[in-house]
């Protein structure tokens, strides 16, 4: 039994931390802090869990060692309070976005300001399993994905992998969910402004080209563009990928490629059927799940491949992914609490 | 390891069934009839269930011996074909409204049909373990109740039953999703009509009114109302009932009388909070989750107390109830394959 | 031509306001107050009067005389702030709470506070057209009616004026929208929070039960109840009211007397059909209308009547009333400037 | 006064042209056929339309010589039944996809089948005032263009008209509702379904871009893609667009040039705020209206540059386009009847 802890719980992402840790057979919740909430009963901020717990959240100055620290804090704090962290666990998981660069020169570009801590930046592992998987299980410190990161790579990493295709240019068109922009209310997120909204929050030089170019390979190499529409759904994230490759392929190669990259992936399922409503993925039946599910159709002339992923931002986006990592780190069946199939109809 | 087969597994009730079956650790899921998709794979028809199972459907036909049997046919099936089930197992689950209510006068006056089989009526328990798990552990065959019977039923049993709570009226108003139609499509559920709607579809002469009264009391009793009012949701059930008290109560005599009769039930929790978004029993973040969540207010004149029940009708209200009472019938604990805590956000 | 000011034009209300007198061929908009976004163009803070309007918010302290005045404040500022707008107009429209309720006592009941100015309360016509025509034409000064009052109300008054209708108890049960809680962020209106709630968020004692009692009976005439249930919708209000008669009627009874009272209202339609997917008032084809559409349904035992009403809370629950009640008051023809038909689908 | 018929009043197309038309000061609805509702009134189908007209659908047997025929029929009807057409009125504008492509090659390609009538396809204007509205003045016959292609060409025909930016690529990635689909419900439009969806249903070779590239340039010319992404929305699209400049240009640039071509246009609006929740086009608030509203953002690098338009798909995108053609046709102020201005919120 390892004895984990969570800084910053009651955010979203801490909230499904919290459900999913409550329910791994083979940890302890030890702490959760908030200094918002530092002594409230935890289900005061997280309604599902009424009668699954008796914590409450303690403050940071309480915080004590433990086998497993997750950091679920708002950008920027995790490196900048650093000290604070580095000696109370032998691993950690951060989820936030401050050591997913290795370089600080990125950091800069991406994040416009100089990284607190740029000497740490080599220490943390990106944490998606199905591209890192063995430096994972032997990392120290891991670095949580983007959320709109994690369903980008995964989608191309097959494809553009070892350069398995060349392509001239690819376009990400991500379609995203309320809860993807935190617990915190703002006129942006008021209801009767944020329901049915089609927002185009951010259509270029969004922050995650950062970690997707460092996966998938820099501009010189593959120009990869991204765009972000928020639209009426809470959890969950759709990206639709466009693909040109420089020359013409057919879907049974791309079949054969992602079979043979995904084949044995307990994460990822390859979902493209000739009939029904759900042919292609679908995030909704994905809500509470760490499934990718990933879908492909190449035209007709063979120019335009277009590859779609979806997942639950919160789980595989975000705790689902953390927990993967986490489980990898402590040496459990990486499938350990991440069990949920989803529902239907949702 | 017990054998369980479903007939009918092709609608909502089925699917869920099903996702909740597949992960009980003591039973193994038989066989799971489907007319309609007989030879094709389950997850066809319940994307959600993608890896989780190889099996396909099979027909009625093909059904054999199994230690309990899940009926979730459309209503009148499983009277009419009541032949082709009885010798099959020994214990049996009608998801139906069939063999609910005890008397074939009440079935044609909330029916409007003569019952097929009346003398099988009095052999069925009624399908809440709240209000009779005793019977239910001892029965061979057991009616599913009604989801807004049981939404209402557990809302008011504490405070009609033993006529706790003498009254001059009870008006039950449930919001329902588009969920508890069924899987069937037509224009009243299409998109663009559905969507948003705020649509009484019963006002009045709901048939689980049937229900209702054999639980709580005839009209002689307790005069009871109910309507329905389908909202923009696709799971869930919220009941607001105004209960009108022939003398003055006070709110500690509503809480002192719930908590005597619901204090240890595994899936009902009180919620009635000071502040927060969540004060009050909300369905959505019960999808998925076999709870009833309960709250009340009591008007400062005390002579208005609002009682308000949650629960996911596909869940409490369908196929959560009857897998809590086929681990009463079989001898499991009660909350085995229940233990869901449900999603927040969503 | 008239020349009429807005004051307190940023909120929802306002903002319909303005749309509505933009093309009302009898008025010109003189001024709109906001002291938030005094200075900035309207169609900042109102995007669908882009293109429509150059006008700009202006404070408070450069309102100038008028022919009429619109209030659109937060409730409590019209009637503190009084002697700032009282010699600016001789006809003044109040949409606020502070001058509904004919009686001190009243407003002390129900909104928990002395009212500033008591001796105002009986120079103001409540303003529902419906109930008040001929004082409305004749006032100077008119209190618009609360958006779920004027829903309540309208599906009542035919029954319960004149007592022509004795009843044992009427519950009415309200589904509203979240624009109901106007243009202000707050934890309980974000998004992931509010999206798919169905929240009870005044189950018992709401203040509109002043206005509605007023109208329609005090507690000795007709017990009435009133619960309001937020849902996951934007506009509109849907009021389900249970009666209970004191003697059996018919459902042609019913016709005949709101036939009686409504045949020549041009804001009040009768939907009870047969057949379809909108047999009974559904608020979304109303958005941006000021109808009123009524419906009602017997039970079989004629001792359950429920009459449902739809409304666009934002119109005939605020702004549109507000109109209808200035056509009045300035001889225009009542429908002038609402003709606008609602969409479907929608 | 001009006579008017509709032929293929029961859609959602001929909803709304009845909605525009009734509310038209030029014109007066003669004749609305509808095969299946012959004989029924207009407002059993279209609920919006209570008490706002007394006609009744008759069949199209019964279709009499008039001024001018819109055919709103589903696809393929208008082509293979135009001989009933032809002589009924000087002129004729069709909804659907038949007479939108100049070429019948083209017309195979993209639908698949021969045209039945190749050589009246020459005699029809391409229906988008802003791209042709010369041609559409003195036309007697006008093809209503796709609504995806609108958004698209609305979007794209600035800057690609006349080659003036020369790019490398142009993806067009839409989130589109469920009333494009048209009226009839079927498993894919199931509200248990449909609802929450983002449903990649046409992920590459679309129908539209026949006529997208019939506008902005074949292949060889500028390469454009189109995906088109199902999203829980009633009406609207978003076109997002993506273009990749062979050579580095300004915001400053586009904007120069978007306003210059169509500084004049009377249903554009440029979008591009600094802050707010509507800082780009946003559907929602343009439901009944006729606006197009496009913005546009340009990466840091000045590589990537992204265009979005934002349509009601039944009204600019279909039924408002055709009116707005028709009052070019018969000599009518391009905008009467098309004055709404569209709700907030909504």
């Amino acid at each position: 039994m390892f004895n984990v802890s969570i800084v910053g719980g009651s955010g979203y992402g801490g909230g499904e931390l919290l459900r999913l840790l409550l329910n791994h057979p083979g940890v302890n919740v030890q702490q959760v802090t908030s200094e918002r909430f530092a002594g409230k009963r935890i289900s005061k901020v997280h309604p599902n869990l009424r009668r699954r717990t008796d914590l409450a959240f303690c403050s940071l100055e309480e915080l004590t060692a433990c086998d497993l620290l997750l950091l679920s804090l708002p950008h920027g704090h995790a490196s900048s309070q650093w000290h604070r962290f580095q000696g109370l666990a032998p691993k950690v998981i951060d989820l936030s976005a401050d050591f997913r660069l290795e370089s600080a020169t990125d950091y800069l570009r991406y994040y416009g300001r100089q990284h607190p801590q740029p000497h740490l930046l080599q220490s943390f592992v990106y944490g998606i399993p199905e591209v890192n998987r063995d430096a994972i299980r032997k990392a120290n410190f891991v670095a949580g994905a983007g959320c709109n990161a994690t369903a980008s790579i995964l989608a191309l990493f097959p494809l553009l992998s070892e350069t398995w295709l060349p392509i001239e240019r690819a376009v990400i068109d991500a379609k995203v969910g309320s809860s993807e922009a935190g617990n915190r209310s703002n006129d942006a997120s008021h209801h009767p402004v944020r329901s049915g909204a089609v927002r185009s929050f951010k259509p270029t030089d969004h922050r995650h080209l950062g970690e997707i170019r460092q996966i998938l390979g820099q501009e010189e190499r593959h120009p990869i563009s991204f765009s972000a529409t928020a639209i009426d759904m809470v959890r969950g994230i759709l990206v639709t990928c466009h693909l040109f490759p420089k020359a013409p392929l057919s879907e049974k190669d791309v079949w054969k490629r992602v079979r043979t990259v995904y084949g044995q992936e307990p994460f990822i399922r390859i979902v493209k059927e000739r009939e029904g409503s759900y042919r292609y993925p679908e995030p909704k039946i994905l809500s509470g799940t760490n499934y990718c599910d990933l879908g492909f159709e190449l035209s007709q002339d063979g120019k335009h491949l277009v590859v779609i992923a979806a997942i639950d931002n919160l789980m595989k986006g975000a705790a689902g992914q953390a927990l993967q990592c986490m489980n990898l780190m402590l040496g459990f069946e990486e499938t350990t609490g991440l069990e949920f199939s989803g529902l239907h109809p949702i």
